[in-house]
């Protein structure tokens, strides 16, 4: 089995007004979609960033994929490595410390497990297997996500914005009305609120509100570094107990190490570990004690498993993180999470904030909070060329090439800045 | 791809009288050869251990494979561990400091591992592919090895050994000869002297004969922790600078990281660090700088390459270890030692040592130092039946159930001990 094409079409998504750290989504999010043919006619997927930078590399890797085995991981990893180029040790990249996927020291290891997907998907076809079971099989059928809320404007706030009927989200009954409306459709078994976007008071009486409204739901919150360490610790007096891990309240691993010293609270990441130097230095300063992992940027599905030994290891806690994404990515999740025993807390995804779909039979059905695995081979899902071509004509046509939180925020705020932690 | 029959069946394989820290070699070393057959008519290969706890363990958990898919490693994961028996936490092993494979506390890991490679064997067989291409792809074809010197008898000193052409291997001279040899037949180009045997004073002027007559060729000594840190460090002093790595020269990770502070020599283990709670302790101490890994006793190929992961992640170098062994384990610690890229030292085997075999074609050869690795499906190997009757024969006959090289000892030298470390 060789690979005889490999195709990679940016696409923009539609996406909500929801307010983070940095500022607030742009009415597009930007995904790549991969496609590996190999000489017996198998197609296998693959769905990670669409930013400039990450599409860069995935195209110049590309080519040099033609003749490959999909099973040589190792030789993908010599033509990630041959074909670096400028936009990997470049300084252009937005959003240094909001998400990891836009920083450029991981440029090798995303364009590596994008491509690794891809490959994983054509040998669990070739088998006639799930990919879930190449990676050593199901320990659950039923993959828990989590509901993750975020403050929201309303849709109309600008005409870009698709029309939602989520509206807005600013007060805590407002969050209190979103969860509900998210655990109605999909049956979430806990909570996630983004945070770090208002006042830290006031995201903090929301969290309780959610308590009030939802008392046997597992709740997190994640302000993404947003707080300084003196807000974080003046937010975990009032948090204390109500929280099943406090994620990434404050900046850099030291201050992490000085948080969980000073609260005792368990905290997690997907912000100051994110490669496995860093991984090294939590050992010695126990910054973080649950990992938020992303296949996306750690390297593939099986360095996301190596990974998970380490955790064990180690006696890290192990969740999964989730940009923006569509159902190629979700079911990479699933299977992953699915073969993963010690990946015992609900993922995050922002599936259902996603309207747009890439894949035959539209969006995959979240119930009871869960992503059901079946037998079907590979990642088990096709592609929709329709769907295809029309968000590729979205990407072109939204103009967007990289993504940017703080500038779109400035078109509702002038004088928003960069700034942080802002609290 | 369902299971349909496993069998186990022991073996006892000749040895010659090799000597170690415990003592001397029996006439037959054990090993249990694994077949799994699956409904398609294929049969997966493995090779392990042979004695009775490990035997018994296997047995335990075989039956409970049938119907189970080749895929399922986390399902032969849960068999084993729902399997465990009394003979895991017994204190009944022998040799519990010299050879990890017959500590019990690793049990588990070396019944999954056992099985682990026949299912690997099968699932490659049923793509058609070699191991090392299921494994990520081979990034070396010639697998390197390293001539492996012993202080030996002659066989002639019991006629319970068969006779050999190596003789009585106990002065510089016998070594250099045994050295040259070795190289003559299999090309090795470096070089491991087994110690802790004889006086450390006689072992070191044995190693720098070595070093006079092999100049090029990197050294490595392994007194199997036979050695006080006193001793350890005297005799540092002297081999300071002829040294590749010094391997367990003597017991406990404490040792071994005041030694390494002491000397600021590269520690190599497969004592110290043996399992993952010792790795994390080690990362901690920096007792040792290079892992001796052993896909028998670290739970399989998968687990060996996480365990290759983290050493490339805590900046350890990796090397490999052996037991007394076939061509089976000898092809699927090449297979592993191919696909994995950080695993840069030659690999330790007892393969030279074995007369016997128990695949078609017999011994596979060793040129240039070098085990070659093909595109033959799965490990490469088949069976002789014939071959595994009558070693199996063998092993009914020879009345050993579990390896006792102090015992063994004791027909040659009534008062010798179990003393350690003895110098």
């Amino acid at each position: 089995m060789k690979i005889v094409a490999v195709r990679v079409t940016p696409i923009a998504i539609s996406d909500p007004p929801l307010l983070n750290a940095s500022g607030v989504h742009e009415p597009y999010a930007l995904r790549s979609i991969i496609e590996v043919e190999t000489d017996n006619g198998l197609i296998g997927l693959s769905e990670t960033y669409g930013d400039k930078p990450v599409l860069d590399a995935l195209l110049r890797v590309k080519g040099r994929l033609i003749g490959h085995s999909p099973f040589d991981l190792n030789g993908l990893w010599r033509q990630v490595a041959s074909s670096a180029g400028p936009s990997e040790t470049g300084t252009h990249a937005i959003e240094l410390d909001l998400a990891p996927g836009s920083q450029q020291n991981k440029a090798g290891h995303k364009t590596f497990g994008a491509f690794e997907v891809a490959l994983l998907d054509l040998q669990a076809r070739s088998l006639g297997i799930p990919v879930h079971e190449l990676l050593g099989g199901a320990v659950r059928r039923q993959v828990p996500f989590s509901a993750y809320l975020f403050f929201k404007f309303a849709s109309d706030v600008d005409p870009s914005y698709r029309p939602d009927t989520w509206g807005e989200a600013l007060s805590a009954d407002q969050i209190v009305a979103q969860a509900r409306t998210m655990i109605d459709r999909y049956g979430f078994g806990s909570i996630k609120l983004k945070a770090g976007a208002l006042a830290p008071e006031h995201e903090v009486e929301c969290l309780k509100a959610l308590k009030r409204a939802f008392p046997n739901h597992p709740l997190r919150i994640d302000p993404n570094a947003n707080w300084s360490l003196d807000t974080a610790i003046r937010m975990a007096k009032h948090l204390q107990g109500d929280l099943d891990y406090y994620e990434d309240p404050t900046p850099g691993l030291e201050g992490m190490a000085e948080l969980h010293k000073a609260t005792g609270l368990p905290l997690a990441t997907n912000m100051v570990v994110t490669n496995m130097e860093e991984f090294r230095r939590n050992v010695t300063l126990n910054g973080v004690q649950i990992l938020l992992s992303d296949h996306h940027y750690w390297g593939g599905l099986r360095a996301t498993q190596s990974l998970a030994v380490m955790c064990e290891t180690f006696g890290l806690g192990l969740s999964m993180h989730s940009n923006s994404h569509l159902g190629i990515s979700l079911m990479a999740m699933s299977h992953l999470a699915a073969a993963v025993p010690n990946l015992t807390y609900a993922c995050d995804t922002h599936y259902p904030w996603q309207d747009d779909e890439v894949i035959k039979g539209g969006k995959i059905a979240i119930e009871n909070g869960c992503v059901t695995l079946t037998d079907a081979p590979g990642l088990g899902v096709e592609l929709d060329r329709d769907a295809l071509a029309a968000l590729h004509e979205q990407y072109l046509r939204c103009g967007i090439t990289q993504r940017d939180d703080v500038a779109q925020m400035r078109t509702f705020r002038p004088d928003w800045t960069r700034k942080k932690p802002r609290y």
